[in-house]
């Protein structure tokens, strides 16, 4: 920590006062200086003490999903919104204040972590940071602009089917889905735990895993081979491309095989043709949270997520039953398509991110075509990051590297040789 | 190979053909000397030939789950008795041939592979190789015996709630069941495909991990640390255990512990109060997959594996989804408390095996028992070997050593440092 902490902060609290009213609203669902000020007063003692303190002064912004004693975890709906404050931090929240790191507010999301882009009609929708009026990914959207702004050095949010992947995209930052298992999801409100997955955001992939470390209290060390072995799927993940999207990745390739990897074409269009079961099983889980509520969400839920949510009534136990039974075999093809690659690349986004206006006018379509790509990784039980990519102009992450459950600590050491 | 394979095979055939009659059939579902020999003489031109064949002339039993080119998958049921034969191999039984195996026979099996104890009321029921009338462990029964009583060097089976390692427990035996995703699963007949995995049974470990590694088509090498750290459960596997498998397990901690690895007390008591999960969604898949046949199933299936079967007719939609939401957060759960552990360390059954007679008068009971700790594995995603445990009189494999999915190499690794 060079610069003084209460300097920082202060810096950092001028800059979220600068903001339109409206815009500050659509980031944070709270934001309290006092507070900020407070705990920024009590790291400054416990560093001056001499307490080892890895993240001192890294300042956090934290989805609204998360569990902050005296908060209240709101899940970006109206719904949660009178429910009682946490009486404790969230054990991912509480890792990250133990090392030194200090939450810097409540940041906005999509309701109840359900859908890719970022829209909230009770708080409103940020901006992406990169494009004024572009979508600003979701469901971790006040959490992604908010560092893509340097507002805050990194944020928290989670990740069922893109959720922290897909804000990275679109505000040019670092985002991290672990493999579920990694972090604790104690004190995470919970949208499908079949696929919900707590993880970080920053703004450079040091910070990230550092971040993700002290998450999940493990070192996240690895060594990798000098010269990688990466899978580039076909019939999932690279078809249907926008040209610009196509012309990107094909260059960040270029540039991975130029660096000395080996790239190998693994035909995926099994795992491609298993999207839909994602929906299914999310709004099953999604229902059965939300169940006893359907008639206020009515009243006061946003109906882009309503909608999906009762897209569960349509299903029949067989049709449920046949979904979990078929993920299961998509996820033993995936780990055998693996078998002999480090990891995978793909684009993040099979397009670039849309503006707000076109979210708005066309969510069901745009929202499965922004969700695609990232929730097949969700749907193969993986994980993986979302990586800047060079040459992007907006500078969006546009690539993802991912791995089968288990290999984050490779995965991460693979991102650094990348990009290092 | 020192002994040439013609000899070893005619010794093989005249162990079997020396069986009871009736053993003979509860042991194989089909055995054809004429077949053994054509493919021992096609292997021995082979190996003349100069060819590679690292799993030269072992002997493998195949469990009836199996495809096997020419042969008929029956699944241990009448039902599936007259099916066309098989086109081709299963993977891994064109992984093991490729290598120089030799298919050694059909193996009996309960009935769909569906319960832990190795009843089969079409073939018979098989005596384990340890105690005469003692039960075979199911339900890769045959599989077990026949490896049990040295007909064969080993065997291949699946394992969906313990089906590889209870019978290798009761058979004295090593028993694999990898991770889901390690061994190809193509070309066997399903029973819950959440669950389902292709595995390895063999007389010693160190043929056990090569088999391994030509199933997988992974070299599955890792180095382990001098010292380890072995997570002992509590609240889920140690409690309940009848007093002859504490004692066992007890003099098994502390050999281990005296070749001077550490064990760390583990709490597991939420793991171990999902134990219900597995029985829901096993039977909601097998359900599935027998849905059109369960008319023909009151005439000619058991009994015991149909009554199963339609316990999924009892299930709502509501509780099929809130048991694999509720599954996939025991999943984490496990992930998580397996951190900074090596792996763990259980009973591979909580009491030593009962008898057949015992099996057949109270079959749900001991049925339950048998597969508790092992389904427990299956439950959260995890690979797990069953061990031989030295001092057991019957020399059961009483010893389960188990890690979280994707750490097979490790495991292996560590159960040869623990044996070695």
């Amino acid at each position: 920590m060079s610069q003084e902490l209460h300097v920082k902060v202060e810096e950092a609290i001028a800059r979220v006062e600068a903001l339109p009213t409206a815009e500050r609203r659509a980031i944070f669902t709270e934001f309290s200086p006092e507070r900020i000020r407070a705990e920024a007063a009590d790291l400054q003692r416990r560093h001056a003490a001499g307490e080892a303190l890895p993240l001192y002064g890294t300042l956090v912004s934290v989805k609204d999903l998360f569990d902050e004693a005296g908060q209240v975890t709101s899940a970006g709906s109206r719904l949660l919104a009178d429910r009682p404050a946490a009486q404790t931090d969230a054990i991912a929240v509480a890792r990250l204040k133990a090392a030194g790191a200090l939450m810097f507010g409540r940041t906005s999301m999509s309701e109840f972590a359900y859908s890719g882009v970022g829209l909230n009609p009770h708080h409103g929708t940020p901006s992406g940071a990169l494009v004024a009026g572009g979508m600003p990914g979701g469901s971790s959207s006040g959490s992604a602009v908010c560092v893509g702004l340097g507002i805050t050095d990194a944020a928290i949010g989670t990740d069922t089917g893109g959720s922290l992947r897909i804000p990275a995209a679109a505000n040019g930052i670092w985002g991290f889905k672990p493999s579920q298992g990694l972090i604790d999801a104690q004190g995470v409100h919970p949208l499908a735990p079949t696929f919900d997955v707590p993880g970080p955001m920053a703004g450079d992939l040091g910070l990230l895993r550092r971040l993700a470390a002290v998450m999940a209290d493990d070192a996240l060390e690895a060594s990798v081979p000098a010269s990688l072995r990466l899978a580039v799927p076909t019939g999932a993940f690279t078809d249907g491309l926008s040209e610009e999207v196509a012309v990107l990745f094909k260059a960040e390739m270029a540039r991975i095989a130029d660096l000395g990897h080996a790239l190998v074409t693994v035909d995926m269009s099994e795992i491609g043709a298993a999207i839909s079961l994602n929906r299914i099983i999310v709004a099953v889980e999604a229902h059965r949270i939300y169940a006893d509520d359907l008639d206020r969400l009515e009243q006061v839920g946003d109906p882009r997520v309503l909608s999906r949510i009762r897209f569960a009534e349509t299903l029949s136990a067989d049709e449920i039953a046949a979904a979990y039974a078929r993920r299961a075999e998509i996820v033993a093809r995936f780990d055998a398509a693996m078998a002999g690659a480090d990891a995978m690349l793909a684009p993040t986004l099979m397009r670039l991110p849309p503006s707000i206006a076109e979210v708005e006018a066309e969510f069901d379509r745009l929202n499965v075509e922004m969700l695609r790509n990232t929730s097949l990784v969700n749907l193969v039980d993986g994980c993986a990051l979302a990586m800047p990519t060079p040459g992007a102009r907006p500078a969006y992450a546009m690539t993802m590297l991912a791995g089968v459950k288990g290999t984050d600590a490779r995965l991460l050491a693979i991102a650094d040789a990348l990009n290092g």
